[in-house]
């Protein structure tokens, strides 16, 4: 690949904001963001966007909600949720024909998306830092945890790990934490695993990761299914070949014992599904346990702990366009 | 079993309530009832308890918070809910010596509850009627669906069949519809797994019994989650060496088909333990879903689904006494 010297983030919620007020503010680089708001394009070609908290940064970019406008570029990063990555590349389809695209979404499968709306050579990844959104140009840097990039793993030799060695670089010249790695699935999987137990469990019973994730004494403990949704998890991933990098399980009691009362104040509690179905959002479930629930059919594993958390998800966002009262 | 002649109620909810105005209305019978409130069985004392709707009733009670109260019976028909079966028998330990004790709750295994506090024999029951309390002295009689009654298997030879016929007699001569089976655990069991299913899945999902439990068409449909868990019921029901008397499948796809908007009233969409979690009521989980996975266990069974169902209602209720802003 050729030096990156252009680069376009595609969504500016707070992931997509983090990545350009960071990468936007280096000097050598020409920032253009796609948004789907007007409102929100005149915005940031006034303003920039500006990062606080753990940065201090003001990035100048070239926004708008066509593609057209924003000209050539070498990196496309898209950061819009899973559930709106079909509209954008949608969107720009056609658009940068020199470009390789870097994914950051949760959950597996969105590069299939992509693919199927042009030949660019696409980038897997998957990130840990947070942000909050301030406004439509400002982003508050909370969660300085690292970013994992790879290769696509059905499309293992392209753009090759030159390629992706570049993105990492750029990412961590830019103040960001970044991690490129030959074979992406080992720490993706760990972590899907982990997402996939605790986000649909969290957005079912509606509560926050908590101590009793971990309570396994009692039959009826939570912990219980915590810990068989993780095993079985981890069962097909082994199916697939796949040997994690962490153990999902203790991860999760890392996580909740971190989170306690005597813990620190940086665990995020209340997952993104739970905040989706609290919101009556459609939520990234299909990209997460379902995307878990469709490779083990494909290795020939039973799934039923992925399967009934999956509909059980669904069923919850199903639930929403009822009216009772016709019943 | 002598004539049956007295018979006291546990419990005045609207099953109690139903029982207690049918059977105390029949000329020979004398109704006692034991309540947990004293303003409760004065109101009983003075206006006796009228139903309405199906049947057009007043019977005369004598109505007691103090078992002590209500002298000796023959038959005692315990009609709370299941988390209060304790409670209600502790009450009336070491009372009623020569009585019959009847079981009416959802569930399974409150029989236990009974054996540990008194050597009364024991008829297990369920029943589908169903009723709305209009104040402590009224019910409506709405469905009037069948209560069945036969041994607890536990104890299969006592008291005996003839003793549960001559209760089934009583009910029946009282308006009420009744069936005594010499084996109970066919229909139980059938109506178990049912609602181990439908209640569970509706809790979790905060929906109504709707058409779309039926639905197995695409991967995440919820219907596939009834299906499996329904047949993982029927696996451990076998494995217990019970044949059901009817497919909980074909009950679930019936009952929804006809409640749809086409269908009749009479259907109760909103479950029981839907009705608990939207009111943050300890749920019956451990008498129903509790139950199978119990039985599972004891049988060698897996039961993946179940285990999962009951683990996420029981992770609901433990979260009513989360305060969020404490982690």
């Amino acid at each position: 690949m050729r030096e990156i010297n252009r680069v376009c983030v595609v969504g500016a919620g707070a992931i997509g904001s983090l990545l350009v007020g960071h990468i936007g503010a280096l000097p050598d680089i020409e920032m253009t963001v796609l948004v789907r708001r007007e409102s929100h394009a005149r915005d940031l070609n006034e303003k920039g966007l500006k990062v606080s908290g753990k940065s201090d940064l003001t990035a100048e970019v070239l926004a708008s909600t066509e593609p057209a406008d924003l000209g050539e570029v070498d990196l496309v990063i898209i950061a819009t949720k899973t559930t709106a990555v079909e509209a954008s590349v949608t969107k720009f389809k056609g658009h940068f024909p020199n470009a390789t695209v870097m994914m950051i979404q949760n959950g597996l499968g969105c590069e299939r998306l992509v693919r199927e709306n042009g030949d660019w050579p696409i980038i897997s990844g998957l990130t840990f830092m947070s942000g909050v959104r301030r406004s439509d140009t400002h982003v508050d840097y909370e969660l300085d945890t690292p970013t994992w990039i790879g290769p696509w793993d059905a499309e293992a030799d392209k753009p090759g790990y030159g390629t992706i060695k570049q993105v990492e670089e750029l990412i961590k010249r830019s103040g960001l934490i970044c991690e490129a790695y030959e074979d992406l699935r080992p720490v993706q999987w760990s972590k899907l695993i982990f997402n996939s137990a605790v986000n649909a469990i969290g957005a079912v019973t509606n509560t926050a990761h908590v101590p009793f994730y971990a309570d396994t004494e009692n039959l009826s403990d939570l912990g219980n299914l915590v810990h068989d949704m993780m095993a079985e998890g981890v069962a097909i991933a082994n199916a697939l070949g796949i040997t994690l990098s962490s153990d999902p399980w203790a991860m999760n009691c890392k996580a909740v014992s971190q989170g306690g009362s005597h813990g620190t104040d940086e665990y995020a509690h209340i997952t993104s599904m739970l905040d989706d179905v609290r919101n009556q959002t459609y939520t990234e479930v299909d990209w997460i346990t379902g995307s878990i629930v469709r490779a083990a059919r494909e290795a020939g594993v039973p799934a039923p702990h992925h399967e009934t958390l999956y509909r059980l998800v669904k069923g919850i966002e199903k639930g929403w366009s009822l009216d009772e009262s016709e019943h």
